[in-house]
C-alpha cells in the first residue's frame, strides 16, 4: 500500500497529527510488530515529540485499536456493498471476492497488522472488532446461502464454505507483494474465479 | 498443538536440553511476538539460565531459524508423502489438502511463528526456508499439472491455484483454535472437497 493509500484510509475528519500517527504506527508495526514497537518510536516516525503524541493517542495500543477498528470498518463496508450490489447471488459472490481480495492484496501492510496483531488489542476495542469481523463472515455466509436457496451454488456446509472465502482474501495479505506477478486486480478476478468453483457454482 | 505435539516435532537426536529450549521459544514467540521476546525470557521458561541458553543457541534468531527450518521440512515430507500416495491425481490432491489442512490445525501455535515472523529470519536461514517454501508449492503445482493433463482438473493458471490452496491450508494456523466447532480432521476432510471442485474436478 502506497502513503497515499494509507492517507486515503484514514481520511476522516481527525487533525493532521493523528493521521500522521496512524501513517508512522503502521511502518513501524509492520517493521518491528507491535509488541517490540514503542510510543517514542512511533513518534519519531512521525516527526513528533512523544508527548504530542500523548495528546492525540493515550498509548499504543489505541493506535492499533484505531487502525484496527478502521480497516475492519472500511473492509466491512466493501463486503456489504459487493454483496448489494446484484440481485444475482453469483454476481453478488463474484464481485465481493474480486473486491475484497485485491483490497488485501493493495492493503498488504495494514492487512498483515489488523489480522495478526488481533491478539494485542485491550479487551474492549478487540470486542469491537470481532464484531466487525463476526460480520463480514455473516455477510459472506448469507451471500452463499441465498445462492444455495437459488440453485446456484451447491455447498453442504456454509459456514465452512464462508469461512474458506474470507480465509483465501485474508491471507492475501500474508504473501502478497509489489513484486508479485498478478496485479490485485488480476489475482481478484482469478480467486473470483476459483471460489464459484468451489461453491459449486 | 499439545506439548507432546510439540515434543514429537523436535524428537530428534538433538539434547533434551535443546528440546525443552525450542518448546519454550515457541511459548514465547507465541504470547510476545519474536520482536518483545529475550533470550531471558526463553531461558527462564525453559527453566535454565541464559547463560545455559548459549550453549546450545547462540541467539533467540538461532532458535526461530531451527524452529522454522524444522517445521517447514516436516511440512514439505508430509506434502510430498500425500502427493506420492496414490496414481490417481484426484487421491493425491484429496489426501494433500486433508493433511495439509489438519496439520495447519493441530500445529496452529508453531504455524503461526513459522509463517508470520518469517521476515525475522537472518538471510541466510530465510533463504533455506524459502527453499523449501518453493518446494511445498512446487509439489502442489505438480500435482494439479498432472491432473489437468489426466483431464481430472480444469483450471488455466495453474500457479495461481497452487498458490490458492496452500494459502488456504496456512491460513487455518491463523483462525483455528482448540475451541473450533471442526476437528483438524473433519476440517481437513471438508477442505479437500472445496479443492477438489475450485481445481475443476
Amino acid at each position: 500500500m502506497t502513503s497515499q493509500q494509507h492517507a486515503d484510509l484514514w481520511s476522516g475528519e481527525r487533525p493532521e497529527a493523528a493521521r500522521r500517527l496512524l501513517l508512522a504506527a503502521v511502518e513501524s508495526f509492520a517493521t518491528r510488530g507491535f509488541h517490540a514497537t514503542t510510543t517514542r518510536d512511533i513518534a519519531t516516525a512521525a516527526g513528533m515529540s512523544p508527548a504530542a503524541l500523548y495528546i492525540h493517542y493515550p498509548s499504543k495500543a489505541a493506535l492499533l485499536a484505531e487502525i484496527s477498528r478502521q480497516g475492519h470498518a472500511a473492509t466491512l463496508a466493501l463486503v456489504e456493498e459487493a454483496a448489494a450490489h446484484s440481485a444475482d447471488p453469483l454476481e453478488r459472490m463474484r464481485r465481493l471476492v474480486e473486491e475484497f481480495t485485491a483490497w488485501h492484496a493493495r492493503g498488504h501492510t495494514v492487512g498483515r497488522i489488523v489480522n495478526y496483531e488481533l491478539r494485542a488489542l485491550p479487551a474492549e476495542d478487540f470486542e469491537v472488532v470481532a464484531e466487525l469481523r463476526r460480520r463480514i463472515e455473516d455477510t459472506v455466509k448469507q451471500v452463499i446461502e441465498d445462492g444455495v436457496a437459488a440453485g446456484v451454488f451447491h455447498t453442504p456446509e456454509t459456514r465452512t464454505a464462508a469461512r474458506a472465502v474470507t480465509s483465501l482474501g485474508i491471507d492475501v495479505a500474508r504473501w502478497y507483494n509489489e513484486r508479485s506477478s498478478e496485479t490485485p486486480q488480476q489475482l481478484g478476478e482469478r480467486y473470483g474465479v476459483l471460489v464459484l468453483r468451489m461453491l459449486g457454482a
